[in-house]
């Protein structure tokens, strides 16, 4: 990760912090206090966690060590707040993080104020220490990461309410609600390859996991020129594609017996032979032909690839491709769906974990997880990179993942 | 159970039904919105939940076939709120009723006020109906059984805040917080027992499963004068109860090893040596020797009287003892803790389910179950009789359980 | 329990001994040592489990304290082929008592023909040891206990196995495959009841939870003149009963989801429409209209009861009409199958448990068990009797557990 | 893959095939009936399973399509002893192996001397058909996997009895009773990388997953010159390393805690201080400081190599060090164990999955299982080469697995 330009005002920096914070807030706008205090899987997180965890992220990493007379807002919360952060002591378990009515969200809204109000204060020391400035950075790259899952985690907990609420309406569309749907028929970008530089470049903010920058040779390859739509999709579920073992990976096919999957998460039906329909951020939807399929786990992207005779791309003929984007690129490469790539997430060549609590950020996590590549509907904005690499389980669905085809030339 | 006396006047029927329902509000009232929608285990329900579910039996069973123009005051929510009743329709999975953040709590309060506005409406006609008049009783006294069942989830779920919140404060006490401490040493209540007879008598309310009223024979027994105290239990622990399988059922002692159970539901100590807290709706308080123990599954009661060299009464001769009580009779039989018996939870010889749906109440529960007598500290008053049988499984702790001894003459 | 007779003659003694050991020989004739190391389930043992640890209990509780010199067979033993008492040490898991493929077979059976050697030569000590004399004959018991559990065990075990082999064949049926069918149409033995004393009577031998007999009182009732057969079962299949959650205990029709119940266990169909078969030790046969339905759950028999407008008889029922069986009794009381009773597995008023390890035998397991009455078609000869309490969970299938009505009078 | 050579002559061919086939044979011969029928877990088969499944191929692959007038040994077989080819039909449930004590082991000899006996009849023909003689080639390779497979899966078994026996005695050591310990102390062996060729190459066997042979670019990078031993792995016992999160990646952290695990699989201790003792073929043995440290999971090789400041070699790294080896290689490539790389196994840029049944053999796979290179003390003579990829989960222990760590220069 990089520091903040030291020669930016301190206007501008409190304003991007007040911009990241504010919008996290209005996030949470449409909520009820019912609503920010649920949580309705283990994977996923109340509301209202969010909201108070990116502030202790805030008041452990910047203000404990910087703060003059530093004081807890609320000694509890160093254990309700901490996510996973085994270096910084205990940690309230993941799945009873709904449990926590108390504090309550006012509560919690007050702490955002004061950790925000305590922040600014701080800002000018910020200024001139470039590590503490990183700190603050990396402060609010994962507040933005906790926007994404944030809308997310309220889509799965609406979801599982037989009544479908709906989190926005139609004239003020969020997430999936606003995507625009893919106007053209498909094609293939053709990638020549070659010996390729992978991974972050340049001053600004990255994960540590973009780094280090490193070579790697790619054989020619095309990518699809947008990602598999509903439509398309459609015609998977109908040719009996989730009930034909041969094109699953073994795994995939045990879970997919194991959870009874059909089709794609959020997809609904009513009887047997009637309309499919899809709960998207705006309430259950009509399935629209257009659209990209969302909410796939892994093992059906693959399957869905095998199927059509294609295969996964890799992250790097992902990056690579995107790098050079601007000429001859493919389409929805950001904000519409994270993009699953065959590349098991693992250390790039020479990667160092970092020093201390931060360092647990991303490195204790790579092992059985796959890269996810570009960015989606839920990804704020300004937050999306080419090197950029997110990463799941291959079982995970409630993220707005998607496919993207490649294949060999 | 038996109807209303259809002499009374609507304004005795009016006061009673607004006292019981009135009484379900004032429970909640310590409470925030979000402590109403959180449920901390599939056996416990959220607050909200339990309060639209009562307004759910009157709306279901009362209203739909009597209120002339009947219309649901929300059609979704007799799917939500349907507990148990298959005869009734769908129902939404009980694990799942903390998901359920909409409708929010203000909309299950203005949907328990219109259940009320009608109800009272009704009320001339429920005057001249007997069965009806039944079923009003049924939905109170059903009410009264979730007033308890909300105190001891509530209580549950503020159990899991590693906070620790209170539920009422110790000036206004509320059920375990208003127990009052046995003052007496124990000693034995001596019982003839031979042909006696059991079950439900004459014209007040009872629940179906305390029907037929029917003989049973005793041999002579006596019964504990009081219920086994939290400094009795202590001994227990001390003496290496839970660590001892000797003591122990075979089941029992499985349930304890793998739940690593080594005292009460709710007791804490602080480190190794410290003193021992217990949780109580009045938040963690010092354990207090003379107040009873509380929390008790019936496997950890059992190991107590076969460690104590006694054993768990039968339901028969707790309530025959309990018939007797003014004259010569044990103390704490209601009010301070359901006791558990060792009878399993059956059919009185002659039962026969009601029908239809109300049918479902009780009879289809009597299998490994266990009967507890008597009424606890949140059993709401003019709840309780001597012939009532409550019923849990052995593993239960988190209702307000407790054990009075019995041993052969 | 009681003494042997100390008048009987040394030559009874060893003849009666060798009897009972020689059946469980003769019981694994027909097995291979595969068909012996193997463990179908946990609630199952292998045959050699069985053949060791029958051994193992006359070793640990006849030999060790009596026999001069005494030294074990094989010390490794004394763990492995312990069952659950705790008194005596440690134990081997029992879920992995199908892993032990050492000792071999071979070496188990030398195991059993030293222990014959040593506790025929043990006899005249026993003669004129009251205590001595009950512990063999407890050991007898105990080998006919394990003689029909080891039938049961393989049973379930070849029933595993695709290929369906049968155990024995049908020239010389052993077990289900030697049940003479019911010649007659169902009828009702009606019972006068009243004030009835129940439980172990006499000299010979009982188990400890027999005892004491006492008195109860029983209004009158009718117990169905034979066992439900398969023929009536089908009639029950064939109205939905396994359809329809309004016959069953909710606990029930829970197991019967999630386990995917459909009809009795060992029931087998061809297809959608094919004949129906059922898996005998003799293998796979037609089913059979007039032989008894087997195999079935408590939650089967109890919503078969319901369906059929009747309840389960209380095991006080079953054994007061036992008692009156020659004059009037029921058909098919003992040796086709054990019949569930309502009655939860309880201690008799004023049951002790006996001191030290034998003192496990029973009492340790009377929680969430049902008590059924009579005896199988794989139960030893001359081991049954009027008072005898068999108890399975209302889960177990694997016995061979039938159906005897009941109804009020 | 590819085909025999055509100029082979039916000699070499026969003595071939039954060069594999008896050792086979010779692997069991050490162990009983009862032995061979058991199964420890789900992961591991019956050593008689594999002795039919291997045949089974043979069976199905080769003499199916090509043995005139073909019929089955035994038509029950096919669905007995399949393994996970969807392609075939049916198969019998893994973790259910156990219980197929039916056939018994004589018959599965008979099974593979039939199945002999028919494929020695079919050699000439083999000859003269590469795709034939291509797949005979593929059931001999799919047998000595087998091989070692049953060898892992016996000492599992064998691990499980709390009596340790052996398999083999010291005298004729098999598999980790015969691995010569490491006599040097380690060092680094460098290499400097750069674009290389990974992946099968010439004309000799391998399996599809080695295919096809690609470019890839590696930095230069250091592997240590043998295997971590036991003795350095105490060193990371004793430092507390299991006991430290820091080490661990979040998975292998949660698996570690879940389990229980202290140490690698097979170490056991007498008492808190008593010396290591550690189980191989030839039974329990006092733990050796110059011997491979074996049977580790992928968590548990990741959080050593953390901890001793170095990673995991890549799978190129491995396989680009291993070509050069004869000139400046590290010892102990081959014959000692399993090394694990940190590379998810994936498909090699190209791979195509073969047509038919024998297309499942490694591509469905592919998910959420990491590398290993090298072989095993228990890997057939013959069976290994530089190109070959095996691939376990993460979690998988039985195995012959190791460490050679590696890291940046």
């Amino acid at each position: 990760m990089t520091t903040m330009d030291t020669g930016s005002s301190l206007t501008v920096l409190l304003s991007r912090y007040a911009a990241v914070r504010n919008h996290t807030m209005a996030l949470v706008a449409p909520l009820t206090a019912e609503d920010c205090g649920a949580q309705s899987m283990p994977d996923a997180s109340p509301a209202k966690w969010h909201l108070a965890h990116t502030s202790w992220f805030f008041e452990t990493f910047v203000l404990e060590a910087h703060e003059p007379g530093f004081a807890p807002f609320n000694p509890a919360f160093r254990v309700l707040f901490n996510s996973y952060y085994n270096g910084v002591g205990a940690k309230h378990p993941r799945p009873q993080r709904g449990l926590l009515t108390r504090p309550a969200l006012a509560e919690v809204l007050a702490y955002r104020a004061d950790v925000d109000r305590r922040v600014a204060r701080l800002m000018p020391t910020v200024l001139q220490n470039d590590a503490l400035g990183a700190l603050v950075e990396l402060g609010l790259q994962h507040e933005q990461q906790h926007q994404e899952l944030l809308l997310t985690d309220i889509k799965h907990l609406l979801s599982c309410n037989p009544i479908f609420p709906a989190y926005c309406d139609a004239t003020l569309p969020v997430g999936d609600a606003a995507i625009t749907p893919a106007a053209a028929p498909p094609g293939w970008v053709r990638v020549e390859g070659g010996l390729v530089d992978i991974g972050h470049k340049g001053a600004g903010f990255a994960f540590d996991n973009e780094s280090p920058r490193h070579r790697c040779y790619l054989a020619p390859y095309a990518l699809a020129s947008r990602l598999v739509t509903c439509g398309e999709w459609l015609a998977f579920v109908d040719a009996g594609g989730y009930q034909q073992p041969a094109h699953w990976l073994a795994e995939g096919w045990d879970w997919r017996v194991v959870q009874g999957v059909e089709h794609p998460l959020y997809w609904h039906r009513q009887g047997d032979g009637g309309p499919w329909q899809v709960f998207t951020l705006a309430g259950l939807q009509p399935l629209q032909a257009a659209q990209p399929a969302l909410h796939l786990s892994y093992y059906e992207a693959e399957a869905y690839a095998r199927w059509a005779g294609a295969r996964l791309p890799t992250e790097a003929e992902w990056e690579h491709a995107a790098q050079q984007a601007p000429t001859n690129g493919p389409d929805q490469l950001f904000g519409t769906a994270w993009q699953w790539t065959q590349s098991s997430y693992a250390a790039y060549p020479g990667f160092r974990v970092a020093e201390g609590a931060v360092g647990e950020y991303n490195g204790k996590f790579m092992v059985n997880q796959y890269v996810l590549r570009g960015s989606s509907c839920a990804t704020p904005a300004g937050h999306a990179r080419s090197s950029y690499r997110n990463f799941f389980p291959a079982t995970a669905r409630w993220q707005f993942t998607g496919l993207r085809l490649a294949r060999d030339l």
